[in-house]
């Protein structure tokens, strides 16, 4: 995962795999039939851990506004706990072969379903006030997505604080009250 | 451009290239010395043209409100034109040699100063309500940079309704009038 994310899924070879992990070059065949069931293991890994943390986070959660705002929090959690496995998940899935592509973007739909959910609900009950609950949707996952560009573990904020920020610019964005007299 | 874009650098060989060109692959080398320098070529490209909208959309602009609307639109319009530019630039430049890469992270730092000049400045007459300049900042980069990652030609909005729809947002997350009573 460190060596995709760091250097890219093509610059990456089975050599510099097995020398990471103290194997023989032949023998991580043992283990796995090419560098790309690798790179398919990795993004589906990270895939499965971003839905599974969304389900948990808005299990038993019916109310849009804290609904959203533990997507965002667990995002930001995952984000910053395991950063190599967001960027391979956001860049490196692209070099997988077409159908694994295509699997890879249907659980990538799914995840994104949950701020879709949350979004067109608050725009239903009023807890929202947006024009285009879709483009919404794309600007919240494009403020949590990017987190991976900008964030450094060693700088003055801690995730529960930039996910805290990040959840103020979304209610801002979303028209949350008190600023729910904006369009009326 | 194109080629780096869609298969990105490393899967992307001087032939790949040569035979796009309707060259032999042995003259492409007359034209340039590697393909790094190839490139090293579209990125800076691609950062010239970011930067210099950047100043020419801000020139004349003192207040903070419209000049951060405008870096927004500005930012969208290129974004949509020039696809393959955008992708090479946020993407693939970190595959440049270490000189070249802190070349370019200096002009993006020099394009991003552009978006916090406009959040500070109005941070202080008070147009925006933030808590931290440099996270909405931050925020509002992620908006128009993950763009990228959804905008498609053939979709409903035209690359000025997003820009407008975006704009609209940041308002929001900025706090805005009339949502100015906010935090009063």
């Amino acid at each position: 995962m460190r060596l995709f994310a760091e250097r890219g899924y093509h610059a990456t070879s089975m050599r510099d795999i097995a020398a990471e992990l103290d194997l023989q070059g032949g023998s991580l065949y043992a283990h796995t039939a090419s560098k790309e069931d690798l790179l398919w293991q990795a993004v589906s890994r990270a895939a499965d851990e971003f839905v599974r943390r969304a389900a948990e986070a808005t299990a038993a959660e019916p109310d849009p506004i804290p609904r959203l705002h533990r997507l965002v929090l667990s995002h930001v959690d995952y984000m910053t706990a395991a950063r190599d496995n967001a960027i391979v998940f956001h860049h490196e899935w692209r070099f997988l072969s077409p159908e694994r592509r295509e699997r890879v973007a249907g659980r990538r739909r799914e995840y994104e379903a949950y701020f879709r959910q949350a979004i067109e609900d608050g725009a239903r009950t009023g807890a929202f006030r947006v024009s285009d609950p879709k483009v919404a949707t794309l600007a919240v996952l494009s403020l949590v997505n990017w987190l991976y560009q900008w964030y450094r573990p060693e700088g003055v904020l801690s995730p529960a604080e930039i996910g805290g920020q990040l959840n103020g610019l979304v209610d801002g964005a979303l028209g949350v009250a008190p600023q729910t007299e904006r369009r009326s």
